[in-house]
């Protein structure tokens, strides 16, 4: 009877020492950021768009719920955005300007400062799956191009055949930008539709993952922000985990992610490093994109200074928001 | 007679005004960081590596001093290193894992924050030629493999047959390293022998630059830091200019020349913040290696965590030092 009371009693002090919920996961997704109109739109891509995002962060919150890791939260949402056509990653990527898919994709976790990437691959159906096996399965961080397949075939990842990528309106869009398109590559910035995705799970690991198929029109062989660590993505438990969209040459200079990440470790909330990097630097620059950020407490930002930016984000009450245009909340 | 005395008086308060010496320039260079000990080396080899040291690091000097820009200063002083077969770059570079030689290469403007970088080509004499192309004649910062080399075709850049790079020293290295090595990549970081040049010019501008041929062994299509913008190679004029040789693995993940540049941006001398980041956040980890730093006053650090590092610098007041072991001031 004594130990019953004394069980009771401690059960009471740990339940009023312990928060009103298991401890914060959190999850905030892009897919993508630029001239987003809503007079571009049909109210049936928009929902398109909406549901699609909404069924990303879901599939990367579902792992964290039920106790998985933060670089698998990172990954399902990321693998959903690489496989819908909508999105410039996986099925869908835009063409380069020899008309082909070239795939990027980066993927860091917070808590080790393990990280993998790679870039400029053709046949792997999902690239985040790949950085993830160079993260977890390589003594190296970045592998490019044929090299990178060759290490995806040793894993045994499946391959598909490059024309899987190929969508008609990636191909229009092609054509379209080579038509308008003189020398200058700047006018092509209209537009980054990278996706990416940061979280925290309930161990308190952040990982943020990104995954792209670059501009449309790019160089055979150029490299964005997307794959490079410190630029594109970055993650560390002790700052942030940030994953970004944008004109990638800009992301690279002012190595964005770890520019982000840094701030707040200096002290800086999230949205106020958020603000200076994107809205600050890179602005005055003419930098276009923006990032998406999660801190080590689940508080999120997601700045951008392009009109808007596909978004998506379960906080750690649980609550669902989903965005695309610059005056949602 | 009265214009005469005015213009005497102003040359004179001009001269008063001015310091002893025309604008402070200066510059410095590593060939490589790792186990060098004085019982493994011959006098002769040790001196052909003081010697060309000694070269590179007057050719850069002498275009700082002629009026020439910091750019070009880095350029120079790391072509004559990747011209020789001393070191790994270029001529001489290390052979990956399917026997060939795969190049990468950086370099970084500080006035403007333009960067360009390669990685894996096989048939440029001089990666940081290219880098530079890629800087000023494209709208990318990065471009890899054959379609960087497609732009370097279109550039007019003269090409040269992959076996140049080739040496009987390094083939034999590649097979000694893959005798001994089991699965464990860790095993051959006992040696970083990358190239590179940080440079401030008589205008106040700071360059840096960064020419590898990675990892013997290294598998094929992997990307260590040297063509990694904030990696392996950083400048800005508000802070300072970096160049990395280690393994490049952990400089990516601790980005580690533009947290160097952070940290003076910071207020931390270059000594300073070379040592919180090589001896400090790099040794704790594992990290093996060192960097070249060079602030806007001209002031310079070459710290490094192994047992040496081949460097040369020429300071402001026009000395000139060259050193291989950790002994050397």
């Amino acid at each position: 009877m004594i130990l019953h009371r004394l069980l009771m009693a401690a059960a009471l002090t740990t339940l009023l020492a312990s928060p009103c919920r298991a401890a914060d996961i959190a999850i905030a997704i892009h897919g993508g950021a630029g001239t987003i109109e809503r007079s571009d739109m049909t109210p049936q891509r928009e929902q398109a768009f909406r549901e699609k995002l909404e069924q990303a962060v879901r599939a990367g919150h579902r792992i964290l719920a039920n106790g998985g890791d933060s670089v698998e939260a990172v990954s399902a949402a990321i693998r959903v955005m690489e496989n819908s056509p909508l999105f410039n990653a996986g099925k869908g990527a835009v063409f380069n300007a020899a008309g082909q898919n070239e795939l990027d994709a980066s993927v860091m976790d917070g808590a080790s400062l393990q990280a993998g990437a790679v870039a400029a691959v053709h046949r792997i159906r999902n690239p985040i799956d790949l950085a993830i096996k160079v993260m977890t399965h390589s003594k190296h961080v970045m592998m490019i191009g044929e090299g990178a397949e060759q290490f995806a075939q040793e894993q045994g990842m499946s391959f598909v055949d490059p024309t899987y990528f190929r969508t008609e309106h990636r191909w229009e869009q092609l054509l379209e930008r080579q038509a308008q398109e003189t020398a200058d590559i700047s006018r092509t910035h209209d537009f980054f539709s990278t996706v990416g995705a940061v979280a925290l799970d309930g161990r308190g690991n952040l990982a943020a993952g990104t995954s792209t198929g670059g501009m449309t029109n790019k160089r055979f062989g150029r490299v964005g922000d997307s794959p490079i660590i410190g630029a594109g993505t970055y993650a560390s438990n002790d700052s942030c985990a940030v994953s970004a969209t944008g004109h990638g040459e800009f992301f690279i200079r002012h190595v964005v992610a770890f520019n982000i990440c840094n701030r707040v470790k200096s002290g800086a909330s999230v949205t106020e490093a958020g603000d200076t990097v994107i809205n600050g630097i890179l602005r005055d620059v003419g930098g276009e994109g923006g990032v998406i950020i999660m801190g080590p407490d689940g508080d999120m930002a997601m700045p951008f200074n392009t009109k808007g930016m596909y978004r998506a984000s379960i906080n750690a009450e649980g609550e669902l928001f989903v965005g695309i245009y610059g005056n949602e909340p």
